[in-house]
């Protein structure tokens, strides 16, 4: 029962209008990514994602994933069109040409990622876990593993899986017991239990290679003494075919709340054979860049719900029909009016709309960076964007999906009683995007990244990649009349964000507790700053071309940014106060009185 | 996987020290409600809650109602479990005692109710909709109905319904084409289909009392044509036995995202027999008292979900461990601290615990006002409570349901990725309360409800009763210093609440859509304001008695009411920002920009 019509024109608009896509095509590798050929694959992928997988997502979430002899059947419709998906090159859309990609920009396939996770969150998991697994095979592996299992990944016949949990440890990934026992051969024999592995089983593809966080025998303790393993399903014969099963297997898989269509697997491991990747103990290295990358894809699926939620609730809205306008009736030869006709309808379509296509243009600022980062020729350069990526990653990871959630939820509010019922679809959305707050680091831990690490980082380095290109559109756009009710209050959260970074960075020297203590509020603040800069920045181009072709998608951004700036933006200053309160009333009680 | 302990102690406090209980007994009929005798009610309905309802909550959502051959089943042991609520008089509680009810107080058997949303929300729908449906028939009901319906009622050997919404019409009452057709006999022919209709049928209970919203033939158009009916399930013979089977049927259940415990009918009526309640054309009336004691029923869902969410997080984090306290390890002796040694997790706990008992001294204090409107002999004094109580409805309906939802998910949000497990059984309080938030009139209804009607009725009479007793309570305390850090920000919010109404009323007069643009967040400067005024309160209080014999309770009172007012209250200072902003940026879209 839900809609889905991908917001290309939107797309076309952060990539080519505001972040501006002239330095991701100049980088090495992307001189062929034109705008046509851009536009022609968001065309695509739209398609794919409107067809195929939006049919199947609330018959997935139905029909949930099945485990029976060992084996986990995924929901009917999911093979045929991970099939069509693999067959389709969506696989290989990010990934290195050397071994069989597409070499596409991040700038590029970050739009389709948001497409798959307003049609079929459930399902984007399997490519997304197998992406994750690609890149730390690529950044840490030896040519030999490349060779032996990129091509096959990023093809999309083999999937990838990320193991880290145990049932003593999610967070804290020093309590790590999984054992892998070094072999003559070079190899590793690996046994321990992990859980919460998505994709850990399921039927789409011919072999799973499964990524997993051990400890050798002789390990310092803690996480300094944690290795990454390459441990495939099937072994892989010299000549790339499949040989034995190897001794991992799937003991159970989760009842959740959602994302049921995913399989989310306890995975034991017997003695299972297994090969060092990266440097012994080092594995923490390659699994936190494993982590970044997924938590930039998870803030992508707050993205993909939000919009899929705005879209669900204009439709319902402009369709069901109760009371009248307040300024008189609407549609006057109907029994009543549309609920769009009212105000509180409005507002909270106006929350969605400001949130949602803020987010997509801070997601494309990140994915620029992620793409310069990766291939610009200039090493300062790559430093900046490198800076940036991971100063954000925290932000775009738990603002994204809070808001995702939040919208999800408007999204039902604005259904009234049919947003509870299964029929409707839009309470999938709830439960779904419920996940994405959890997994990859809860939310509070990535504030706890972001003012615990990110922020001090190198004498506050990775701040000033996000402060100076803000006071620089401040100051060079102050004098602007016509910019003012943009450029005015972004300058006035700025400036409490700034006054909430000192006094933060000061407090946190003398007393962790006291920085860990506002670390949500913080982080809170920080993405709300964000935001007001990209619709700033939005504003700026919109009232330059406001009397031009488009008049009607620019005058809406303007809307959409003063709604922003009034209605959305006032809660950095509540922020600040909480911020600046203190520890003492959090920490003062015993445990016991709790 | 749940735990849950009744907080009595704080249910005495907010009853005996707080709100005070005296005026309550010194009502007429509460005479024998002692202090002894309400905390032993107290004791009982935990054990009650604990020992039987909480066991069977989440097999009962695994379960959830079947319709089989025209029958509900509800789960497994439900009907065992209402059979001993029956027998232990809990039915009974609030009920006249003329006609076989206990007769007490609203404030007592309010906090029976939190109980039982706490251990059991989708139990807790069959008795109080029924509660509800006796409400009305007292009200309005003739003497021969109220004898023939409400003694088997009270006792919960029959059940009752609300009968309103149909699928073209939820908030918008006025479109019902449910018809009734009178007959030679005085009774009428229903006929029409009801959809969402709680505790429509089910197994429980031997006859169903449906209260059905109809429109008689030559009836005016709209809210105003539209009349009450009595329809029940099994006709009731002379003697008071059962008779023939009325012509109500339920057609199906809906599938939902919680409360699946609690069926929801799609009830179709063919020509059953009804009779008129009340007035002919008057059936708004009488439905908005149902109304509004079933709104004040679903804030207290609110906050039985809250403090259930909070006990349960207390538990988790107590017990997970993970990482080391910022300020050096804690337990040394253990692989890892227990996670409410970290601030983050402690701000989430303290959040939890400022709005629960925040809303649980306000439900009091509306309670309060349920049985001064009731019970008093002073006319004077009735209107007073009754006009407190109108006022404060919208707000225990949506704040605390807000609320609610809102602990729920930081409940499932400090079990990390557990959370999002059915075996923790913490989801589950996502999904249960999420109706809380739609049924009854959504939240963005109440909000109208405050600003449209209850703010400007009788010259802000409504208002009056909660702006005299604050501003009084700030007059006589703003001069003590040991209260300043409580009185002060209250007086401050309290401030911008009053420019916030004025600036309302204001604009409303001249367009009642600047007011509804503004609705949500002035209901929500409100419920913070009220919030408030009860932890200012408290913390008076505790300042007097915490050197005394409990002196860590009333010391926890007084952090948590520093909390409140340090890390909570400060977003009133930009809800009153938002609802200054105007209705322009929401209004200004034609409907297809969407």
């Amino acid at each position: 029962m839900t809609v889905y019509h991908a917001p290309i024109r939107d797309m076309s608009f952060v990539l080519y209008e505001l972040i501006g896509a002239e330095r991701m095509e100049k980088l090495p590798g992307n001189e062929e990514t034109t705008r046509d050929l851009v536009e022609a694959i968001l065309e695509e992928a739209a398609k794919f994602c409107g067809e195929v997988l939006l049919p199947i997502n609330a018959s997935g979430d139905h029909e949930g994933c099945k485990l029976e002899n060992g084996v986990v059947r995924t929901p009917k419709g999911f093979k045929e069109a991970y099939d069509q998906f693999a067959e389709g090159g969506w696989t290989a859309l990010g990934g290195n040409p050397e071994f069989g990609g597409q070499g596409l920009p991040h700038m590029v396939s970050t739009l389709v990622e948001e497409m798959i996770c307003s049609t079929n969150l459930s399902f984007g998991m399997y490519p997304g876990l197998t992406h994750g697994a690609v890149r730390a095979i690529e950044a840490f592996g030896s040519d030999a593993q490349k060779r032996t299992y990129l091509p096959n990944m990023i093809s999309g016949v083999w999937s990838g899986t990320m193991n880290l949990t145990e049932p003593q440890c999610g967070t804290d990934l020093g309590l790590i017991r999984t054992k892998a026992v070094p072999q003559d051969d070079g190899s590793y024999k690996i046994s321990g239990t992990k859980i919460y592995i998505s994709a850990g089983e399921h039927d789409l593809t011919d072999n799973i290679i499964h990524l997993v966080l051990a400890r050798t025998p002789d390990a310092p303790a803690g996480i300094k003494g944690i290795s990454l393993f390459i441990v495939p399903k099937f072994l892989v014969n010299e000549d790339g075919g499949l040989g034995n099963r190897n001794g991992v297997q799937v003991g159970s898989i989760e009842d959740k709340m959602g994302i049921k269509a995913s399989s989310t697997c306890v995975m034991n491991y017997e003695e299972a054979e297994g090969y060092l990747i990266g440097d012994l103990h080092r594995g923490m290295r390659a699994m936190f860049m494993m982590m970044n990358a997924a938590r930039f894809g998870v803030g992508m699926q707050g993205l993909g719900i939000a919009e899929a939620s705005y879209q669900n609730a204009v439709a319902f809205t402009k369709d069901r029909l109760q009371g009248r306008s307040l300024s008189g009736a609407k549609y006057p030869d109907k029994p009543a009016d549309p609920i769009i006709v009212h105000p509180d309808v409005r507002r909270t379509l106006m929350t969605m709309r400001a949130y949602t296509e803020g987010m997509r243009a801070l997601s494309a600022w990140v994915a620029e960076g992620l793409d310069i980062a990766e291939k610009s020729p200039d090493p300062a350069e790559r430093q900046e964007a490198d800076d940036l990526v991971a100063l954000l990653t925290p932000i775009v990871k738990a603002f994204m999906t809070d808001q995702g959630f939040e919208l999800a939820n408007h999204c039902v509010q604005l259904h009234g009683g049919h947003g509870f019922i299964k029929d409707y679809g839009v309470e999938q959305y709830v439960r779904d995007s419920r996940i994405t707050l959890l997994y990859e680091g809860t939310n509070g831990i990535q504030a706890l990244d972001l003012v615990g690490r990110k922020m001090g980082q190198n004498m506050g380095r990775l701040l000033r990649r996000f402060f100076h290109p803000v006071s620089q559109f401040i100051e060079e756009n102050q004098e602007d009349m016509a910019l003012a009710p943009y450029v005015m209050p972004l300058a006035k959260a700025f400036g409490r964000l700034q006054r909430a970074t000192a006094h933060l960075a000061q407090q946190g020297l003398k007393d962790p507790e006291e920085a860990a203590a506002a670390a949500t509020e913080y982080l809170r603040l920080f993405s709300l700053v964000t935001l007001a800069f990209m619709w700033a920045k939005t504003a700026k181009i919109a009232l330059e071309k406001q009397d031009g072709d488009d008049t009607g998608f620019y005058k809406g951004k303007l809307t959409t940014a003063t709604f922003y700036m009034e209605r959305i933006l006032p809660q950095a200053s509540a922020l600040f106060a909480q911020i600046m309160a203190g520890k003492e009333t959090m920490m003062s009680f015993a445990e016991d009185e709790f």
